[in-house]
């Protein structure tokens, strides 16, 4: 890195290259930098609950070295066996565990980065309590290597759940699925682990094009949610789960409700979330966005995005689900052409319908550079100026990531 | 802030003056910049979870507004009654629910701050989840009012516990503490709320200073810890506890074991613990530290500061007693002289120690001036370099809370 900026030589920061932005692809020209050798598991502190390695550490492979020490890393997503560590701390990462242990930014004690100018920045702080003055890490997640490389971290664990217990229910209306998420919160607190919603047309789509999926309800079912309890304690995880749904019945927040009996009943519930791959390649070309909003604006949001895609494109099809209890929603939307005028349409609508709702162009996915023109659609001209008065303090030669994120 | 920074005038913003770093003095020369008149409570989104409201508003008068709505506003700390929304978002305040919920910066999901040009930076997001462009709110969160004033903020709140659990614990050792401590982490998992320790000669300090406190246990019962549990579910709440207690006791990691049984034993359990200010008042003058460190080196620290002191001052007191979960120790030293020599040869003592064990000179309190000299002894000198480029490219004047922190 020294030697780059002596020379005024740009750099690309790469890891597991799982990102869906466009983060760490390089311009001509940029110096790539690859963290694959940094690869040391350093320690794992049972007392602090911590973990401390290296940035090119595969996701997967620190889950399960965590795992064998009956602890958990908090962070879970579908890319695990390729992200890494400096990858998912770099684009502050979310997944399918953040109604639970937050995101990325919420599990890093500590870390060291490698500054513009080739300074090593060492924070390694292992202590859930440490004010002494600023908290630098948070410059360098979810900064997309635009303001230093990741190269080390401290990652808070938890203690591994003694039970799960995954539900597969409906609902009505999108107004029933927030009052059902009310529902479980209080029912159930911090025990609450996901809430993964699939709107009706995603319900109908893995029907038509995913044979190798089973929803575990009758077609037309409306709204469904994919819930997961983590539990403290097992033997009365699974009654406790079942009388807080058979609250939410009689209440009428849900229609149906199914508990998984089994490993491989639970693999099929998140296989109708997650496995739809394969029925979407059906659906190429095809966007797919990533936003967040206030969980009331939902039901808006979800309208609105059907509605105002078909009206310029009668023959489309949007998907929309996502995990509702973080406010973050993904949309999937396959409209005939792949043409960029096209993508920017669609881009223009989805985006402008969340600038109308006060979300977020990006929930969990970056900005990297496909959603770099919409940034101030949901940032505000000052807030913009501050990240370019961070960039140009940290980074004045414009040396790291140049044309990413800002 | 705007005609300030036109007169090149410096700017110390005030809340509640709780703090307890002189993070809010004034220097003379200084305007003082009062939050007192920002009390308005904004909206509570109760399907989003958050609490959105001004800057002056006093922590227990939010704590209350989200109790009444049967909700739960994650920090707690025994200023409350005083201490502001702005003022412990300013500090990065943390208090006895750490080890549940996490710092106030993990519970800050937006914030309004104004910039020493005068500039309004609204980040007001209401999301858990959003990755458009750098996180700002960070910069204002544990910058003690150098980098910007905030003004309004977005809260995350959390359902309220069915029911608490408090338990009066004794151990032989720190090592037993904190077998104890990760027994409970393993058995009640996220369901521990606070896991507070005292240090032998705190139990005695208590009992010969103290006669309104009434320990539970016998004199010379070791370490003692106040435990509490906050429980997702009412009825098996108290039965867990006692079996997860009646484990720890089988496994030696504990002596002794009590169950508040009811809302007065409960408090009185926290008395021991925070209600030792008057006994405090016949040591004076004494010196306060608030310092974290890896849970590990825990006994270390307690041998070491009882020792080395006792070398320098054979006639001193020190008690040492905090939050064992968050790797949180507060120590009192009480040496016979207040002299400022005294003071800085303790502080000398204190941090040196602190600085072998790779710790904190502030877990929760800050630096505020009080520390400013020590924060080198836990910070690196890039750390301290990139603490003054941002405070270089957010103040260029020095205008906000100069000689504060740096």
């Amino acid at each position: 890195m020294a030697a780059c900026h002596a020379r005024n030589q740009t750099v690309v920061a790469q890891g597991g290259m799982t990102g869906l932005v466009g983060g760490g692809a390089p311009r001509d020209g940029d110096v790539i930098l690859s963290t694959e050798r940094l690869t040391k598991i350093e320690a794992l502190d049972r007392d602090g609950l911590t973990l401390m390695a290296e940035a090119g550490v595969v996701l997967q492979t620190a889950q399960e070295f965590c795992a064998d020490a009956g602890l958990e890393l908090p962070l879970d997503l579908g890319a695990r066996g390729s992200a890494t560590l400096g990858g998912v701390i770099s684009t502050n990462a979310g997944g399918v565990r953040v109604i639970r242990h937050g995101m990325m930014r919420d599990n890093v004690l500590g870390l060291e980065a490698v500054l513009a100018d080739g300074t090593v920045l060492s924070s390694m702080n292992r202590m859930l309590k440490n004010n002494a003055g600023y908290d630098l890490k948070q410059l360098f997640i979810g900064s997309e290597g635009t303001l230093g490389v990741v190269t080390r971290a401290v990652i808070r664990l938890k203690p591994r759940p003694k039970a799960i217990v995954t539900a597969f229910t409906a609902s009505r209306s999108v107004a029933d699925v927030a009052s059902f998420l009310r529902h479980l919160q209080t029912e159930m607190g911090a025990e609450l682990g996901s809430f993964e919603v699939m709107w009706p047309e995603y319900d109908a789509f893995v029907r038509a094009r995913c044979p190798a999926l089973k929803p575990p309800f009758a077609p037309n079912c409306g709204f469904t949610v994919l819930s997961e309890f983590l539990c403290g304690s097992a033997g009365d995880a699974e009654p406790r789960v079942e009388a807080t749904l058979g609250g939410a019945l009689k209440q009428g927040l849900i229609d149906n409700a199914v508990i998984a009996k089994n490993e491989r009943e639970r693999a099929a519930f998140w296989t109708v979330r997650e496995g739809a791959g394969e029925g979407m390649r059906t659906l190429l070309p095809y966007f797919v966005y990533d936003v967040s909003m206030p969980i009331a604006a939902m039901e808006s949001f979800g309208d609105r995005v059907r509605a105002d895609i078909a009206t310029t494109y009668p023959n489309s099809t949007v998907l929309v689900l996502g995990h509702m209890g973080d406010g973050n929603l993904h949309v999937v939307a396959a409209v005939g052409s792949g043409a960029a005028a096209d993508h920017r349409a669609v881009d223009d609508i989805v985006y402008g319908i969340i600038r109308d709702l006060d979300g977020s162009v990006s929930a969990e996915h970056g900005i990297g550079v496909e959603k770099r023109d919409y940034l101030g659609w949901s940032r505000t001209p000052a807030e913009v100026a501050v990240m370019h008065t961070l960039k140009a303090a940290l980074d004045p030669k414009n040396l790291l990531n140049p044309g990413k994120v800002l």
